[in-house]
């Protein structure tokens, strides 16, 4: 059990868990490739994140918060395109071979992917400072994939569930004599963020772009806005505040709601249009509101108070490289 | 300059160089997700790798030498498959902003991409220790990629090019008083191996199995053997050692060659009734060497030497987490 080596514990703790081959994976994990054949009507869509130790997540997270969060920020790309995740790659770099370590993180990657229904067709298991890369395909029906680049001035904007939980969270671990503690609850919300899957399947028919809030409502809205050459408008008193954000002065909550990042909600657009019924529909999967308005003015965004007075963000948005 | 964003950089030194969309790629670098539509009478082969700084390559390679090899790893995944190479996406972690040294990782990283006519549709950059995983996407037609499972008893093992050249430059800088130095091609053998993707094609209609020597022809072969439930006889003085060998005594010549790794050639299997004029058709992308055969005896795998007697390897395969 000590001694085993890089094939034995891929073997044992990630390649038993799947399928070798199944419908439309001709051949899985172990050979110098994996082998799969996309449905015919289908298109393929596949991102590719990195997480970072005392980047992405403090020394000493669990390894299995670790393995759900690396996992779920891809199954939100996969969400922000209205796609159906199906396959994975996992590429593992561990500063020792802790097989307790990596029972724990496997068990909590294989738990995650089963619910989602996807498998692990290959990856990479080396020896060094620890950084997990996840690929992820999905599949979509031809021509029906979510982008950045398709909203139109007069569209509605929505966010899905409520903003800023995790970003407190955070706050309140790193700042913790200017912040209240956070919940279990809460910080969960930024080891554990559930993605939306099932909204951005339901949206596939009917958004006209969308996003997940990975970086921030507004860095990431204004990826819109600069793909769909187009501006917005947002109220302020919209905005779907997470209930965490109650216990924070007004303007740290908005900052937070607006540039905190990691909530893994989808950002999109709809056309005005759309009625109501059909957004409640949308809406069975998690709450959706509306926040505001794309107009003609290109790469525009105005935060609006609730007294029509103008709010300048003071945040900056997350970096990845900085 | 100084302070480019993480945009900014994929926008300057990757995404630049790259179609955002053209044939089958609907959408490349710059949403949640890029888009694939797969051909029609295709299969889709992936495969991913990592290198790290320190365990792949000696602190202070340079980011030319770098970029090369992390994507000739994979091409030669790739290769082995039999396969056409088309996407790659690329998780870059880099300790710090350096812009001269991503300008020259970028640099010759798309070089080698666009030689392969290969798209990069996406990645991540982050900042941490130095590492670069690549996860590459080839196209064969449905049903040809080669596997390592198919050798049968009989058939003949062959391998492409020569061997241990790059474990003979990796020995001589490590152990530089034991070693001759090794010259600067023997050098650019290990910085830059030469992915056959060419022959691998060529082997599509041929080969029984197939595998690329990354970690060494033993170790390697032995996984053909595992997969194809079949064993093998090499005959010692078939092996297409490198010209770097004969600096060396004849046993450290056939360990390099045999259990040394880093070669990135092919060893894979035909049929016995495979003409010899067929061989020399596959063989005008390089030589091709026959070394020995697949008999019945599962997973046993005999070196012959020139006198008939059994020759016992002494060197211990690379292994990627030791």
């Amino acid at each position: 059990m000590f001694h085993m080596s890089e094939f034995e514990i891929i073997e044992r703790f990630f390649k038993k868990a799947y399928p070798s081959s199944k419908g439309d994976l001709s051949l899985g994990i172990g050979d110098d490739a994996a082998i799969i054949n996309v449905p015919e009507d289908s298109e393929l869509v596949m991102s590719m994140d990195t997480l970072l130790a005392g980047v992405h997540f403090f020394e000493g997270t669990s390894a299995e918060n670790i393995a759900f969060k690396s996992l779920a920020v891809n199954l939100s790309d996969i969400a922000a395109m209205g796609a159906s995740p199906r396959w994975i790659s996992l590429a593992l770099t561990l500063p020792e071979k802790n097989l307790d370590w990596i029972e724990k993180f496997a068990s909590s990657f294989n738990k995650l992917a089963e619910q989602h229904s996807l498998v692990l067709i290959g990856g990479d298991l080396t020896k060094g400072p620890l950084s997990i890369t996840v690929q992820i395909h999905g599949i979509n029906p031809k021509g029906k994939s979510l982008r950045r680049s398709g909203a139109n001035p007069g569209d509605i904007i929505c966010v899905s569930g409520s903003l800023g939980a995790a970003a407190y969270a955070l706050k309140s671990i790193e700042e913790n004599i200017l912040y209240p503690a956070a919940t279990k609850k809460e910080i969960k919300q930024l080891h554990r963020p559930e993605a939306r899957i099932k909204t951005g399947i339901a949206l596939r028919d009917v958004a006209t772009s969308c996003i997940d809030i990975s970086d921030g409502l507004i860095a990431d809205l204004q990826h819109i806005l600069k793909a769909s050459q187009v501006g917005a408008e947002i109220e302020l008193s919209n905005i779907p505040y997470s209930n965490s954000l109650t216990k924070l002065k007004n303007e740290d909550a908005i900052e937070l709601a607006l540039a905190g990042g990691d909530d893994y909600e989808l950002c999109f657009t709809i056309p005005n249009s759309l009625t109501n019924i059909s957004l409640e529909e949308i809406a069975t999967n998690c709450p959706i509101t509306k926040i505001g308005f794309i107009n003609n003015k290109t790469e525009s965004l105005v935060l609006r108070k609730e007294n029509e007075e103008v709010y300048v963000l003071k945040s900056k948005s997350y970096s990845h490289f900085e």
